[in-house]
């Protein structure tokens, strides 16, 4: 794919491990004159661009300061209109939970060209990674995905959790430190404590690591084993599909092990016995 | 990435476009002794496979005699068994809405290892492809993805309407046919009529068109376009970014025109004057 100067290419990069961007993706980065990437990219990303090209991080830490969304949307025209190609490289999609949205408006009202390029979103493919289909003829017909991000702040309304209790799944990104508003609301909703869960952290990287549990017992699993974002939750049958899963059964009958433990890149480790 | 032999890869084919399948996606696909595609794959897909390797067209097609699930599941068991490296390229993303959970359970129950690489699922990318963030942090923050292709067949449960009305945002995929019932569905559950939609029919491959109007209209503007699946159909505010929007906007005032036209790779379409 030819680029073209003056153009911004919102590019999707994918759920975390760097050769789960698109072929098309990598093409464009590879013509890149500029590139703004952000907190959760693979380093040897921005890396493909040409070696003259400028790469600034844009990246939003918690706890630290980091360029506001202005800041970036200026970034991005000013380059636009130096008639530089472009690439702002997202985490996952650009167009799902990314502020794509707020970044082709700020180009478009500048006049500057944008082309979008869809990355494989972590909502789909944090589940995948711990053996989980997010739909399921049998199991799973309808899908819900929310941030919990922002639940409760800057006067946000919280989720409709009616709503959501009545899909068949529902997806929570970046959820860590919300997980037990998200749980105490499904359950308030109507939804059984033992509905499967899984919660995913870092999905597709080296540091990848899942839990499983229910929604009775995920909060505590999840503190147990100090899980942070980045962090996709999945609440729903199929999680009974989770390579995890057969582990749980296996030790449902045995007092002494306490929850179904954490399975990592090096392989599963099981709960120790609770004091 | 290295592939294993008698092993299963279910791998994302993305939402149309050749390119958009991601990296590793691809470089498995160049190491496959035998590829099963589906009939949405781009036919330069399967062609990416070594000159050696046996390609199998597994293609299910409405109207026509096509190999069943169970027929699939046979054959990825059977290659696998053979010590081959089977690569199953399926549309958009293995785990949504394309029964690769299936597949994984099959290839499961007969001790086949199975490697999930996921893909750009066209229930993301087709929005994105019409210039509609599929979530906004103004408008759009919780968002439901479904299938329309089974309600009302094979006795299965119709949507939750209820429950989809309560989401900011709507994803139907492969719902040309049953496009009607979903609108009369949201009308019923309290969605308004003038709540803007859009349809994306072979989003991101060279026929792809895209219709924007709303709950009351959408359904006039399918029939007069005769947009047939693959499609995939967005409810909600963000379809007002969509480039058509604007269009819409600036006809409104115009009594001569009916509805605001068609999107294709070649340009815009102005509907008609109405007869």
């Amino acid at each position: 794919m030819n680029v073209q100067p003056g153009t911004v290419y919102l590019v999707g990069g994918g759920p975390g491990a760097a050769d789960l961007i698109t072929v098309r993706g990598l093409k464009v980065l590879r013509q890149a004159d500029v590139v703004l990437y952000d907190a959760l990219i693979d380093p040897s990303l921005p890396a493909e661009a040409p070696i003259a090209a400028k790469r600034i991080d844009v990246g939003k830490r918690s706890g630290q300061a980091s360029p506001t969304q202005a800041h970036i949307n200026r970034l991005l025209v000013r380059h636009a209109r130096e008639g530089l190609v472009v690439v702002r490289l997202k985490g996952g999609d650009p167009f799902v939970f990314g502020r794509g949205g707020e970044e082709l408006e700020a180009c478009r009202r500048h006049g500057i060209p944008v082309e979008v390029i869809p990355g494989v979103s972590a909502a789909f493919a944090a589940p995948a990674a711990a053996g989980i289909p997010v739909t399921h003829r049998k199991m799973v017909r309808s899908l819900a995905v929310v941030t919990a991000s922002t639940v409760g702040e800057d006067g946000a309304a919280g989720l409709n959790y009616a709503a959501l209790a009545g899909m068949d799944a529902v997806i929570v990104m970046m959820g860590r430190s919300k997980l037990q508003a998200v749980v105490v609301g499904m359950l308030h909703a109507g939804r059984a404590a033992d509905t499967p869960v899984a919660c995913i952290e870092k999905a597709t990287t080296a540091k990848e690591r899942v839990i499983c549990g229910t929604l009775g017992t995920i909060v505590g699993e999840a503190e147990r084993w100090e899980l942070r974002s980045p962090m996709v939750t999945i609440i729903g049958e199929s999680v009974r599909m989770a390579h995890l899963w057969p582990r749980i059964e296996s030790l449902r009958s045995d007092a002494g092990l306490h929850g179904q433990g954490i399975l990592t890149k090096r392989g599963h480790v099981p709960s120790k016995t609770a004091p």
